[in-house]
């Protein structure tokens, strides 16, 4: 039996021969593939195109920095008030020209317009100025697909259209959790005191004790790489002081308003699909001959969701 | 009562007047002390300087980048060989000139001496070329910290001066857990295959699968967002094909080879003294007015280790 990374790409294979971290999902391209489980990436290999969506260009915002895009799926199943706000600051090209001006390492960059003046903010134009909070919905009424682990901060996690999500059967309540990538409304002191034009990016360590205490309204599916690197600003809390430190905006529109032949063209794996199960199930217990101890357990924000280039070209 | 948020300094006043996301740790500056439980910030301005800690300087490694120093923690009560080695490399000069070669997005940066034939590696000196394998220890003999929270990955989970852990009852075992700073030596498919000259620190969602699949050396204690913005390098794993593209290592040199004048003054929180474990009840429980629903539950990789400039002039 060869060693499964011998089958890598040719630098890959250098470095891998050298002492390495593993990948997270190691290839485990074994010859021996009838006695063994497949792991998480040629269980996604082999997975058929029906456990795959395209993103709805109305539920896809694109970031566009000096860098490069960033997608965004939205959520409107989970906060519609402040999803239907988040389109019509789009639309209007609120975010265009304003700044990721927080950057707070192992936590969030966060992004808007950070003019201390309340009237000297650029105005919100169309959008509401107040609306209610959406910290929890209904669990009645959502797909739940749950994890078979348990977690610290909730009854019960899994994942609701690919948002990784939590819900307690006591209330019949359920929530989108803060796991990274997680994109939420910035507000103050009072719970409906956020209007989706300051929005935020976890870029660290799941802060799953801001769950159900402020709004999230969807999640990075593309590009969080170009959030994640931002310098970090002074402490305590990353928001910088210098302007020229700040990261400009380009522009943040709904994919719906962009011209189709300049829309990316991804696709997201099912996360009520079997292909979804059974990479996860491979992340639980990876059988890739490099781990010696296996978890049997994975927790919600340890669960990538898996992402790739349409075959066709379907707007996303 | 007025706005707790009202005696932040000036600029954070502003951003803070305007729609945001807490810092990690809010100060909690209600002028109605008395009445209220402290701020896990309150209690750490509130504490004695017994309960905080210089580093050993001959457990101490300066990691000097263009970007500034890391400082980071060894940890031989979990790992001796390879804390050992470590010292000799880093005696010996043997990251003096290499390079940051691995930046992945949400997982670690990997550094060392990348080159593909073995023959052709840097020398790793009077450092030994095989070490056993160091993923646990007896639990006996740890001061062990716990936690109150459950924890998915291991049957308990807590803190060895300062290091993030876990521990089983049932096989009187103990290992550091893959908590976001934490330090390991890279290796091949062989367990025992690591020798500390490939290291790699965690930048990412706490990789937790890989507990007792490898050697945990130390943690970042310090300049650890000189790491996590490193640009991230090519898919799947961040290798850095392009050897300009590396981030260049000036020295990793014990803080004991370092003239005392050259050396930073850190101090940090006694993980089991009662500020500790009263900080970190004030997280699992936030009590800040902007908090709507407490979590009741921390994660072991949430829980911060605080860490200040000393007031005296010891090293560390």
């Amino acid at each position: 039996v060869p060693n499964p990374r011998l089958l890598s790409p040719a630098l890959l294979l250098a470095l891998l021969a050298s002492a390495a971290v593993p990948a997270q999902e190691p290839a485990d391209a074994d010859t021996d593939a009838a006695a063994k489980p497949l792991s998480a990436q040629e269980i996604l290999d082999a997975s058929p195109d029906a456990h795959w969506r395209t993103l709805d260009p109305a539920n896809t915002l694109y970031m566009e920095l000096d860098a490069g895009r960033v997608v965004i799926e939205l959520a409107p199943q989970f906060a519609p008030g402040h999803v239907d706000n988040i389109r019509t600051l789009a639309k209007e090209g609120f975010w265009d020209g304003l700044s990721i001006y927080r950057s707070q390492d192992n936590f969030v960059v966060q992004f808007g317009d950070p003019t201390e003046e309340e009237a000297e903010r650029k105005s919100l134009g169309s959008a509401k100025a107040h609306l209610p909070a959406e910290f929890e919905r209904a669990a009645a009424g959502l797909d739940f697909t749950a994890l078979p682990d348990p977690d610290g901060w909730a009854p019960q996690v899994g994942f609701v259209d690919g948002f990784p999500a939590a819900r307690d059967p006591a209330t019949g309540t359920a929530w989108m959790a803060h796991c990274y990538g997680a994109l939420g409304a910035g507000r103050d002191m009072a719970a409906d005191s956020s209007t989706g034009a300051e929005l935020y990016v976890v870029t660290g360590q799941s802060p799953r004790q801001l769950d159900r205490n402020i709004t999230l309204v969807g999640r990075v599916v593309d590009g969080i790489e170009l959030l994640s690197v931002i310098p970090r600003g002074p402490d305590p809390m990353g928001f910088y002081e210098d302007p020229a430190r700040r990261t400009p905006i380009r522009a943040i529109h709904l994919a719906s308003e962009v011209p189709p032949a300049e829309r990316s063209h991804l696709e997201v794996l099912r996360t009520d699909s079997a292909t979804f199960a059974a990479a996860t199930e491979a992340r639980r217990n990876r059988r890739d001959g490099w781990y010696k101890v296996r978890a049997g357990h994975i927790d919600l924000c340890n669960v990538p969701l898996p992402v790739r280039e349409a075959k066709a070209d379907d707007a996303g």
